[in-house]
């Protein structure tokens, strides 16, 4: 199938770029680049990084101006991740099968790690903006992708849901936070990378509040099939979850109809080619792994 | 004296900011608020936003531009002391008189309100940066100084030093990684504060450079000053510090030869109101407390 191929091509883009960043950098704290490549390279699916640069083509954008973007969505995503995964946290041994940051490395350095990873976004859409922008928009353009990937990801966006999820328990947690925590926790870093990829392409306002909808669609539909999929794991340890407040038929429902105002966006662009994008919210709306 | 009552003027601007950013905000994560609140607002010195600030000043820029950077870095200072007291690297339960952050709020919510305040520092700096650059200049020099906060303050930086700090002991420790890691711990962000001052002022790149080096001798004399202050209390723990290989007089002659050159740098500029600088070099220098 050729999205297939093509998402192939463009994760092997991805990994060869994020590989070249850290290897071979020595000097007396050369653990922390081995442990942050320990974390970068564990084979994740590289949704973020797609999005962004598959929003960014949307908008005749190209690969190369968006790329050190999307590297720093991956590792505000794989940083996020790294924490999540701390004992104070989740407490999690294990990840896509591999021991976790922690298990291997120890706690300080893994907390250093994501402390470096998130640093690194920044220093990699900096230095790249800097040295790239010519024109007042390019500038603009370069700050404002950053300022999205920012708020997006911080006590606003995505450590905000972190938090919510961390406090909620069986009592205290009721459908509207659980949303809001969705919103938050998994449709905000998705939002992030396809307005980043739509101002960094050259998109106007509209385009960026419909591509910012569209994020917020797939991080949902994203999240409810996650709930679907792990239903038999979250009900052992008392997981809230969509499935909490509704059952499998509305879930699947509520799917739908998200992917469908997703694709309704996509339709606004039907003279460009959204086939890819159409289809990666299948795959991934749709996905049963 | 005046130097004192201007320090404490400043420091009041930089505290009523920090305290305005984060006050009044409710939400599910409203805890995130309060504990970084709690931890920003704890009694520091602020000498990294002061001396930003003056950094600027010497440039003939103004508070306004440059106060954002300035309560960034003081951000950026906040989260690294959270996550270094954190029971996994410096196990610390006080810090200036109070308990520490994951004290009071445990270590998940302490560790993400760490990266809630790195990230933070940049979300203030690229708001600001966007809502203010008109000319081309603004956007370079905003980006600019962004980007020399995210270099010092990452793991060829800040984060940098504290991974040497956290795996050096009596045995793998020399004099040149100790300097290393000074440069990196304690260094670097008074560099970037310095720097980023200096370039939000409208310094050339001689004076950038110049400032470069003024934070790398200010940073070390501070440091090692710090080593004297703390003699006793570093012997009890067998803590290796510049003290470990050299005696009290030889660090004292360092720090003056350290002062020296940091006065010679400000010397260039005499034709400008530079002795608020002088005097805080001195203070931080020759300070016993």
């Amino acid at each position: 199938m050729e999205i297939n191929e093509e998402l192939i091509n463009i994760k092997n883009v991805i990994e060869e770029e994020l590989y070249k960043l850290l290897s071979d950098k020595a000097g007396y704290q050369e653990l922390i680049f081995e442990s942050i490549n320990y974390s970068l390279l564990d084979g994740g699916k590289r949704i973020r990084p797609i999005l962004l640069l598959k929003s960014s083509e949307l908008f005749k954008g190209n690969y190369d101006n968006s790329l050190p973007f999307a590297l720093a969505v991956e590792m505000i995503h794989t940083y996020s991740l790294i924490h999540d995964d701390l004992p104070s946290m989740d407490n999690d041994d294990f990840r896509r099968g591999k021991p976790t940051t922690h298990k291997v490395y120890g706690e300080a350095i893994a907390i250093l790690s994501g402390d470096g990873l998130l640093n690194l976004a920044f220093e990699t859409m900096l230095d790249y903006s800097l040295r790239n922008s010519k024109t007042l928009d390019d500038y603009q353009r370069n700050m404002w992708a950053a300022y999205e990937i920012a708020r997006y990801s911080g006590i606003f966006g995505m450590i905000g849901g972190q938090v919510v999820d961390l406090l909620s328990n069986e009592i205290n947690m009721d459908i509207n936070k659980l949303i809001y925590m969705y919103e938050s926790k998994t449709s905000a870093l998705i939002q992030a990378s396809v307005v980043a990829g739509t101002i960094l392409g050259g998109g106007d306002k509209e385009d960026i509040q419909r591509m910012r909808k569209f994020g917020l669609y797939l991080g949902l539909a994203y999240q409810i099939r996650d709930d679907i999929l792990d239903e038999e794991k979250d009900k052992l340890v008392n997981k809230v979850t969509f499935l909490s407040f509704h059952d499998k038929s509305k879930a699947i429902s509520v799917i739908d109809e998200l992917s469908q105002k997703a694709f309704d966006i996509l339709s606004y662009y039907e003279d460009r080619d959204v086939n890819f994008l159409k289809e990666l919210v299948k795959l991934l709306t749709y996905r049963n792994y």
